[in-house]
């Protein structure tokens, strides 16, 4: 059956690959499925079309025969259970992957996000300027601890996982800032996830999808 | 094996169940699992043994037997995975179920929870008062979202599910400001899950534990 995910017609960051389309991109690469893209534009994203698929308006979405997910937790989390490379065998170890992948989300990103509120949304705002260095001193305290826990270690337990996948696809929000950049722990621990094939593939097609430019073969 | 769960040695609630103990005490119940609670003080929660267990010093965790899980997303799924009555037998039907628990915890709560932010993290801040407005209207935005998605359904995706379990749980934090009341739909929703014995009994234990008087037998 076809898998087919949603993505931004054009993604507000030009091809930076922090939508979260990427990540979805990223874990079918490692899993070595094959799928389709349909790009959704601002309004279509709105209308009740896609809001059947995706109740917050939100991409991406996934959709395989009789089958739609939305989030990309549980998109990842879907491909990971059918497919090989990105949960351990061992019950203990993939539980723990499982964590990993619920603390990139629930404890790491929205912290990150805060940056995109801070600056953008509420960026007329009277208090932006001010406001914007408490933002920055939380997402270092939770890097902080990230880092810490990681250590000298290659991934967060083990091989690399879906934790990781989702560890390293948050935490690439936090780059364009150079907050990422003050814990060369964290540096280079996402440097390691961008320097898998499988990222760079997933990489190169969102590029590519949105500068309507093909990738480079 | 025991299984036992960290908690607030006193939640900051009072024992009003918001803290996120409560939802994997809740699942356990549902589950039929005794379990038994740890506490942990604040201080002691920023200290090497806790954070051992929980890098960012928070509760709950979860240990049985040489496993040890943080994060209540990933705990309520590993008592979901190994235990009948959360996740249905249908494989569609459970990704389903799986997706409403990312959409909770990643789409729903996030707003919730600024308003912590905004009243008592920044509620000394110049534009604390100017600023609730804002998160009070992404609230809303969000809850309408999620209350036309479940329209006359009693739970999100047939039967009750774990993603039931965090939706509820992550709304009732919505409810002492008045906005959940907003969205009939949704307050009713939570009534229903707060109906549960299951739940119950989880509030009861979680209000002997936090005002240290014995539950009502």
């Amino acid at each position: 059956m076809t898998i087919t995910i949603t993505a931004f017609e054009r993604s507000p960051d030009g091809g930076m690959g922090l939508a979260r389309d990427t990540r979805v991109r990223w874990a079918l690469e490692e899993a070595g499925q094959p799928y389709e893209v349909r790009p959704v534009s601002f309004s279509a994203m709105k209308e009740p079309a896609h809001l059947g698929l995706q109740p917050f308006g939100q991409i991406p979405t996934y959709e395989e025969g009789d089958l739609t997910l939305f989030e990309s937790g549980a998109i990842i989390f879907h491909i990971a259970e059918r497919h090989g490379g990105l949960l351990p065998d061992d019950a203990n170890a993939r539980a723990r992957a499982i964590t990993w992948m619920f603390a990139a989300l629930n404890s790491v990103e929205p912290p990150i996000l805060e940056l995109v509120t801070v600056r953008f949304v509420e960026g007329d705002k009277p208090w932006s300027k001010e406001r914007l260095p408490l933002i920055v001193d939380r997402i270092r305290h939770r890097l902080g601890q990230l880092s810490v826990r990681l250590g000298d270690a290659a991934w967060l337990d083990g091989a690399f996982s879906a934790g990781d996948l989702m560890m390293v696809s948050v935490l690439l929000r936090a780059k364009p800032s150079g907050i990422l950049g003050e814990f060369p722990t964290l540096a280079a621990y996402v440097a390691r996830g961008e320097a898998r094939p499988a990222y760079q593939r997933a990489f190169a097609a969102q590029l590519a999808f949105n500068t309507g430019k093909p990738p480079a073969s």
